[in-house]
Protein backbone atom coordinates (compact mmCIF):
# COMPACT_ATOMS: atom_id res chain seq x y z
CA UNK A 1 0.00 0.00 0.00
CA UNK A 2 1.44 3.53 -1.12
CA UNK A 3 1.55 6.81 1.00
CA UNK A 4 -1.30 8.09 -1.15
CA UNK A 5 -3.65 5.54 0.01
CA UNK A 6 -2.68 5.67 3.28
CA UNK A 7 -3.47 8.90 3.66
CA UNK A 8 -7.12 8.47 1.70
CA UNK A 9 -7.86 6.70 4.04
CA UNK A 10 -7.42 9.30 6.61
CA UNK A 11 -9.52 11.96 7.99
CA UNK A 12 -7.04 14.73 7.72
CA UNK A 13 -7.60 18.15 9.16
CA UNK A 14 -4.74 20.16 7.43
CA UNK A 15 -2.43 23.27 9.12
CA UNK A 16 -3.41 26.24 7.69
CA UNK A 17 -1.48 27.63 4.53
CA UNK A 18 0.90 25.09 5.19
CA UNK A 19 1.55 24.11 1.49
CA UNK A 20 4.15 21.17 2.64
CA UNK A 21 0.87 19.71 5.16
CA UNK A 22 0.63 16.75 2.67
CA UNK A 23 4.08 15.91 3.10
CA UNK A 24 4.06 16.14 6.66
CA UNK A 25 0.62 14.57 7.63
CA UNK A 26 2.45 11.84 5.04
CA UNK A 27 5.56 11.41 7.37
CA UNK A 28 3.30 11.97 10.54
CA UNK A 29 0.67 9.00 8.75
CA UNK A 30 4.22 6.57 7.97
CA UNK A 31 4.95 6.82 11.67
CA UNK A 32 1.74 5.52 13.12
CA UNK A 33 2.36 2.58 10.70
CA UNK A 34 5.19 1.72 12.17
CA UNK A 35 3.58 1.95 15.50
CA UNK A 36 1.18 -0.42 14.98
CA UNK A 37 4.13 -2.84 13.03
CA UNK A 38 6.76 -3.05 16.10
CA UNK A 39 3.13 -3.21 18.49
CA UNK A 40 2.27 -5.95 16.95
CA UNK A 41 5.80 -7.82 16.59
CA UNK A 42 6.33 -7.16 19.65
CA UNK A 43 9.26 -5.24 19.69
CA UNK A 44 10.03 -1.94 22.56
CA UNK A 45 12.95 -0.82 20.69
CA UNK A 46 11.76 0.22 17.77
CA UNK A 47 9.02 1.76 18.88
CA UNK A 48 11.34 3.39 21.21
CA UNK A 49 13.03 4.94 17.80
CA UNK A 50 9.44 6.79 16.97
CA UNK A 51 9.21 8.02 20.37
CA UNK A 52 11.47 11.95 20.94
CA UNK A 53 13.47 12.94 23.43
CA UNK A 54 11.45 13.54 26.50
CA UNK A 55 8.17 11.14 25.62
CA UNK A 56 5.07 10.59 28.07
CA UNK A 57 3.29 7.26 27.30
CA UNK A 58 -0.27 6.81 29.36
CA UNK A 59 -0.97 2.77 29.63
CA UNK A 60 -3.79 1.11 31.19
CA UNK A 61 -3.87 0.24 34.56
CA UNK A 62 -0.54 2.36 35.52
CA UNK A 63 0.47 5.58 36.00
CA UNK A 64 1.80 7.61 32.85
CA UNK A 65 5.10 6.72 32.29
CA UNK A 66 7.15 9.55 31.69
CA UNK A 67 11.24 9.44 30.12
CA UNK A 68 12.41 7.21 27.22
CA UNK A 69 13.26 4.43 30.20
CA UNK A 70 10.56 4.52 31.90
CA UNK A 71 7.99 4.45 28.20
CA UNK A 72 10.42 1.13 27.12
CA UNK A 73 9.76 -0.75 30.37
CA UNK A 74 6.01 -0.49 30.11
CA UNK A 75 6.71 -1.57 26.38
CA UNK A 76 8.56 -4.04 28.00
CA UNK A 77 6.32 -5.16 30.73
CA UNK A 78 2.74 -5.34 28.08
CA UNK A 79 4.92 -7.58 25.96
CA UNK A 80 5.49 -10.38 28.49
CA UNK A 81 2.52 -10.50 29.17
CA UNK A 82 0.41 -9.83 25.21
CA UNK A 83 1.08 -10.55 22.19
CA UNK A 84 -1.39 -7.88 19.75
CA UNK A 85 -2.75 -8.51 16.54
CA UNK A 86 -4.09 -4.73 15.88
CA UNK A 87 -4.92 -2.61 12.91
CA UNK A 88 -4.52 0.87 13.32
CA UNK A 89 -7.42 3.80 11.48
CA UNK A 90 -6.53 6.94 11.50
CA UNK A 91 -9.28 9.64 11.99
CA UNK A 92 -7.58 12.82 12.03
CA UNK A 93 -4.32 14.45 11.75
CA UNK A 94 -3.72 18.11 12.57
CA UNK A 95 -0.58 20.10 11.73
CA UNK A 96 -0.28 23.13 14.41
CA UNK A 97 2.74 25.04 13.68
CA UNK A 98 5.94 24.00 12.16
CA UNK A 99 6.71 21.43 14.59
CA UNK A 100 3.69 20.08 16.58
CA UNK A 101 0.98 17.92 14.76
CA UNK A 102 -2.07 15.75 16.81
CA UNK A 103 -3.59 12.82 15.77
CA UNK A 104 -6.42 10.72 16.77
CA UNK A 105 -6.91 6.95 15.28
CA UNK A 106 -8.56 3.77 16.57
CA UNK A 107 -7.23 0.04 16.46
CA UNK A 108 -9.09 -3.25 16.71
CA UNK A 109 -7.67 -6.61 16.73
CA UNK A 110 -7.02 -9.50 19.03
CA UNK A 111 -5.33 -9.63 21.83
CA UNK A 112 -3.42 -12.86 23.12
CA UNK A 113 -3.04 -13.55 26.81
CA UNK A 114 0.52 -15.45 26.65
CA UNK A 115 -0.11 -17.00 30.27
CA UNK A 116 -2.82 -19.14 28.72
CA UNK A 117 -2.65 -18.32 25.53
CA UNK A 118 -6.31 -17.30 25.39
CA UNK A 119 -7.03 -14.63 21.91
CA UNK A 120 -9.48 -11.82 23.27
CA UNK A 121 -10.93 -9.09 21.22
CA UNK A 122 -8.77 -5.67 21.34
CA UNK A 123 -10.25 -2.13 21.15
CA UNK A 124 -9.15 0.82 21.82
CA UNK A 125 -9.24 4.75 21.11
CA UNK A 126 -6.10 7.03 20.26
CA UNK A 127 -4.61 10.14 20.89
CA UNK A 128 -0.92 11.37 19.90
CA UNK A 129 1.01 14.61 20.05
CA UNK A 130 3.80 14.75 17.88
CA UNK A 131 6.73 16.87 17.57
CA UNK A 132 9.25 17.71 14.90
CA UNK A 133 12.73 16.85 16.40
CA UNK A 134 15.52 17.16 14.27
CA UNK A 135 13.45 16.88 11.23
CA UNK A 136 11.86 13.68 11.84
CA UNK A 137 8.18 13.64 13.69
CA UNK A 138 8.31 11.49 16.85
CA UNK A 139 5.72 10.77 19.74
CA UNK A 140 5.65 12.82 22.49
CA UNK A 141 2.47 12.08 24.08
CA UNK A 142 0.48 9.21 23.55
CA UNK A 143 -2.22 7.49 25.41
CA UNK A 144 -5.15 5.13 24.56
CA UNK A 145 -8.32 3.08 26.31
CA UNK A 146 -9.65 0.43 25.38
CA UNK A 147 -13.46 0.71 23.55
CA UNK A 148 -14.78 -3.08 24.42
CA UNK A 149 -17.70 -3.49 26.57
CA UNK A 150 -16.70 -3.45 30.27
CA UNK A 151 -16.21 -7.41 32.03
CA UNK A 152 -17.82 -8.40 35.31
CA UNK A 153 -15.41 -7.01 37.82
CA UNK A 154 -14.48 -3.71 36.89
CA UNK B 1 -7.47 29.52 45.83
CA UNK B 2 -6.30 31.86 43.31
CA UNK B 3 -5.50 31.12 40.02
CA UNK B 4 -1.85 31.77 40.85
CA UNK B 5 -1.77 28.89 43.33
CA UNK B 6 -3.49 26.75 40.44
CA UNK B 7 -0.77 27.47 38.05
CA UNK B 8 2.34 26.70 40.30
CA UNK B 9 0.96 23.49 41.01
CA UNK B 10 1.53 22.97 37.11
CA UNK B 11 4.46 21.98 35.15
CA UNK B 12 3.73 24.24 32.19
CA UNK B 13 5.57 24.50 28.76
CA UNK B 14 4.96 27.53 27.36
CA UNK B 15 4.46 28.45 23.88
CA UNK B 16 7.84 29.80 22.41
CA UNK B 17 7.89 33.51 22.66
CA UNK B 18 4.26 34.18 23.46
CA UNK B 19 3.99 37.17 25.74
CA UNK B 20 0.64 36.05 26.75
CA UNK B 21 1.49 32.86 27.83
CA UNK B 22 0.64 32.81 31.29
CA UNK B 23 -2.61 34.25 30.45
CA UNK B 24 -3.63 31.51 28.14
CA UNK B 25 -2.49 28.87 30.27
CA UNK B 26 -4.35 30.45 32.98
CA UNK B 27 -7.52 30.41 30.95
CA UNK B 28 -6.94 26.69 30.17
CA UNK B 29 -6.05 25.80 33.87
CA UNK B 30 -9.84 27.42 34.94
CA UNK B 31 -11.03 25.13 32.50
CA UNK B 32 -9.80 21.82 33.82
CA UNK B 33 -10.93 23.13 37.00
CA UNK B 34 -14.56 23.88 36.06
CA UNK B 35 -14.42 20.42 34.23
CA UNK B 36 -13.68 18.62 37.55
CA UNK B 37 -15.99 20.29 39.89
CA UNK B 38 -19.27 19.71 36.61
CA UNK B 39 -17.58 15.99 36.50
CA UNK B 40 -18.08 15.77 40.09
CA UNK B 41 -21.75 17.43 40.00
CA UNK B 42 -22.26 15.09 37.27
CA UNK B 43 -23.51 17.80 35.26
CA UNK B 44 -23.41 17.07 31.11
CA UNK B 45 -25.13 20.48 30.41
CA UNK B 46 -21.89 22.68 32.51
CA UNK B 47 -19.69 19.83 30.77
CA UNK B 48 -20.84 21.07 27.24
CA UNK B 49 -20.21 24.60 27.76
CA UNK B 50 -16.80 23.61 28.51
CA UNK B 51 -16.48 21.90 24.72
CA UNK B 52 -16.67 23.35 21.64
CA UNK B 53 -18.25 23.42 18.69
CA UNK B 54 -17.39 20.31 17.02
CA UNK B 55 -15.39 17.70 19.94
CA UNK B 56 -14.67 14.64 20.36
CA UNK B 57 -14.85 12.51 23.47
CA UNK B 58 -13.20 9.04 23.72
CA UNK B 59 -14.41 7.49 26.96
CA UNK B 60 -13.74 4.13 28.56
CA UNK B 61 -15.58 0.57 26.88
CA UNK B 62 -17.71 2.63 24.24
CA UNK B 63 -16.27 3.98 20.73
CA UNK B 64 -15.09 7.86 20.38
CA UNK B 65 -17.99 10.11 20.61
CA UNK B 66 -17.87 12.24 17.64
CA UNK B 67 -20.00 15.59 17.92
CA UNK B 68 -21.77 17.44 20.51
CA UNK B 69 -24.93 15.82 21.13
CA UNK B 70 -22.77 11.89 21.48
CA UNK B 71 -20.43 13.69 23.76
CA UNK B 72 -23.51 14.81 25.68
CA UNK B 73 -24.86 11.31 25.54
CA UNK B 74 -21.77 9.61 26.78
CA UNK B 75 -21.31 11.76 29.69
CA UNK B 76 -25.39 11.08 30.74
CA UNK B 77 -24.73 7.58 30.15
CA UNK B 78 -22.04 7.52 32.69
CA UNK B 79 -23.70 9.85 35.43
CA UNK B 80 -26.45 7.24 35.15
CA UNK B 81 -24.17 5.01 36.59
CA UNK B 82 -21.48 6.24 38.75
CA UNK B 83 -20.86 9.24 41.00
CA UNK B 84 -17.70 11.10 40.36
CA UNK B 85 -15.42 12.58 43.18
CA UNK B 86 -11.66 13.24 41.83
CA UNK B 87 -9.54 15.65 42.01
CA UNK B 88 -7.32 16.52 38.57
CA UNK B 89 -3.26 17.53 38.76
CA UNK B 90 -2.34 19.54 35.78
CA UNK B 91 0.97 18.22 34.42
CA UNK B 92 1.54 20.24 31.86
CA UNK B 93 0.21 23.09 29.21
CA UNK B 94 1.87 24.13 26.00
CA UNK B 95 0.07 26.49 23.92
CA UNK B 96 0.52 25.62 20.01
CA UNK B 97 0.71 28.72 18.18
CA UNK B 98 -2.49 31.13 18.60
CA UNK B 99 -5.60 28.85 18.97
CA UNK B 100 -4.10 25.39 19.80
CA UNK B 101 -3.09 23.69 23.07
CA UNK B 102 -3.02 20.42 24.92
CA UNK B 103 -3.17 19.63 28.49
CA UNK B 104 -1.86 15.94 30.74
CA UNK B 105 -3.51 15.97 33.59
CA UNK B 106 -4.17 12.84 36.34
CA UNK B 107 -7.13 12.90 38.58
CA UNK B 108 -7.62 10.38 41.31
CA UNK B 109 -10.18 9.91 44.04
CA UNK B 110 -13.52 7.53 44.88
CA UNK B 111 -16.49 6.44 42.35
CA UNK B 112 -19.70 5.39 43.56
CA UNK B 113 -21.68 3.05 41.54
CA UNK B 114 -25.14 3.95 41.72
CA UNK B 115 -27.11 0.22 41.02
CA UNK B 116 -25.22 -0.88 44.94
CA UNK B 117 -23.36 2.47 46.06
CA UNK B 118 -20.26 0.56 45.83
CA UNK B 119 -17.76 3.05 46.07
CA UNK B 120 -13.97 2.00 44.61
CA UNK B 121 -10.62 4.17 43.84
CA UNK B 122 -10.96 5.77 40.72
CA UNK B 123 -7.42 6.81 38.76
CA UNK B 124 -7.44 8.24 35.61
CA UNK B 125 -4.27 9.72 33.19
CA UNK B 126 -6.48 12.26 30.81
CA UNK B 127 -4.40 13.83 27.52
CA UNK B 128 -6.95 17.04 26.38
CA UNK B 129 -6.94 19.33 22.78
CA UNK B 130 -8.06 22.65 23.15
CA UNK B 131 -9.09 25.40 20.52
CA UNK B 132 -9.63 29.13 20.72
CA UNK B 133 -12.92 29.27 19.83
CA UNK B 134 -14.59 32.80 20.03
CA UNK B 135 -11.68 33.78 22.40
CA UNK B 136 -12.66 31.43 24.60
CA UNK B 137 -10.93 28.01 25.06
CA UNK B 138 -12.57 24.76 24.70
CA UNK B 139 -12.10 20.75 24.93
CA UNK B 140 -11.88 19.83 21.36
CA UNK B 141 -10.15 16.00 22.26
CA UNK B 142 -10.11 14.61 25.30
CA UNK B 143 -9.59 10.77 26.25
CA UNK B 144 -8.47 9.58 29.42
CA UNK B 145 -7.65 6.16 30.73
CA UNK B 146 -7.57 4.28 33.76
CA UNK B 147 -4.60 4.16 36.04
CA UNK B 148 -6.17 1.43 38.60
CA UNK B 149 -4.57 -1.93 38.63
CA UNK B 150 -6.05 -4.67 36.10
CA UNK B 151 -9.02 -6.71 38.23
CA UNK B 152 -9.52 -9.97 37.49
CA UNK B 153 -12.25 -10.55 34.81
CA UNK B 154 -10.67 -8.07 32.42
Amino acid sequence: MNNLTLLMGASMVMGSGDVLANSETDQIQQVLQQYEQHLNAGNSGEIMKLYGEAPVFMPQHAPAQVGRNEVQNAYDGVFSQIKLKVKFTTHEIELVGDNTAWARTSSAGKTTILANQAVIDEGNSELFVFKKEHDSWKIHRYIFTTTTPMQSGE
